[in-house]
């Protein structure tokens, strides 16, 4: 059993807290028996697994761990990179926020999208905060990394308050549903390159990146549901 | 100018990030020109406003701050307790997180419904956390404090993952749409109270009670909307 927490295998799980360490060794962390067990469902196989008291000290595991509250178990899995597929893609662009990614995440797989492809300017989908704002969606979707609409299957679907027509489902072939960050909304040219413009009529009010990629994928994907 | 972080009104402020200290003061702080504007758009008048440099130094001002990075200005309001009104109410039941508690107040106000009841085991909405994630809509969405469901006006709907029928809107009358909490849902005698069950069609998936609640105010308002 670990008890030191200067072991070398803790050092990488620490080291992985950071962005740069984690595109250069192509893995991440997940933290908890919840989103452990999903990655399990998934089939994920875990590079490394920890468990407190099994085969780590708790006390060496919580010095890792992100959670201020440390956590019981702990797993380091490779990233996985998909392309953006469709029939229906939700892309996000600039949105900073992990908990924002995670919770897009976690709509894609509620809604039964196909996958989910992160812009520029995303904040990393396999960083602590969107693996557990995911609840263990990450093990299922799909995550792209695009650089232009172009990269985008079917038919592109830009997503601006209060422009372009009411965003109505569901989409009849294959299609992306792009959204941006909160405040910045999406780039110029990035609407520009879109097939067209919808918004999710309500009235003055805005909604963050992730409840509106929420209540649009429910409407996209609403006869698509049983 | 206000120099001294010893400066009653400061105390004050700071003494306002507890929730014991709200209730007995009946009294919250909201942070940021953003907050502050919203308040203003509203009609709320301030019982006290400081602002960095022109009411208080900037540093003075920082260490009353709830924000990591401190704050520019900040303002502290009287509490305002509604009755659960309709058209449509939307009561959570058992939401501890103030972050959803105040994503459920933005989504109120984007889709226009006529208050939001916080039965028992909620976050306090006046709290900092939720105050900032209600990115302003605390000032525009009344508030109620609901003990039981006989409370809640109109036909009281229960919202419980795979149950019931599937959520469609509009309502045609006066209602209430129940939220529980995102693991332990709604307690039975709650939704044994209600009038009736539904579920948003989706998989076999989760959404926590913030979006949860948003699809299903983005459903009941559907034809209400422009």
């Amino acid at each position: 059993m670990i008890t030191s927490d200067h072991n070398p295998q803790l050092k990488d799980v620490r080291r992985l807290h950071r962005r740069e360490a984690r595109r250069a060794a192509g893995r991440f962390v997940a933290e908890g028996e919840d989103l452990l067990d999903a990655a399990d469902a998934a089939g994920w196989e875990p590079a490394l697994r920890l468990r407190a008291g099994v085969d780590v000290t708790a006390e060496a595991l919580a010095k890792v761990s992100s959670l201020g509250s440390g956590t019981r178990a702990l797993a380091v899995y490779e990233q996985r990179w998909s392309a953006p597929v469709g029939p229906l893609c939700v892309a996000v662009w600039g949105v900073r926020d992990p908990g924002n990614v995670g919770t897009v995440l976690r709509g894609a797989l509620a809604f039964g999208v196909a996958s989910v492809a992160l812009g520029p300017g995303c904040a990393d989908p396999y960083g602590p905060k969107a693996v557990r704002a995911s609840m263990g969606a990450i093990f299922a979707v799909p995550v792209a990394r695009v650089e232009s609409v172009a990269e985008l299957p079917g038919e592109r679907v830009a997503l601006v308050a209060r422009e372009g027509e009411p965003l109505t489902g569901p989409v009849p072939g294959e299609a992306t549903l792009v959204v941006g960050a909160e405040r910045a909304g999406l780039p110029d040219d990035v609407v520009g390159a879109c097939d067209r413009v919808a918004h999710i009529p309500i009235g003055s009010e805005s909604l963050n990146a992730a409840m509106a990629a929420t209540v649009a994928m429910y409407e996209l994907t609403r006869i698509a549901r049983p």
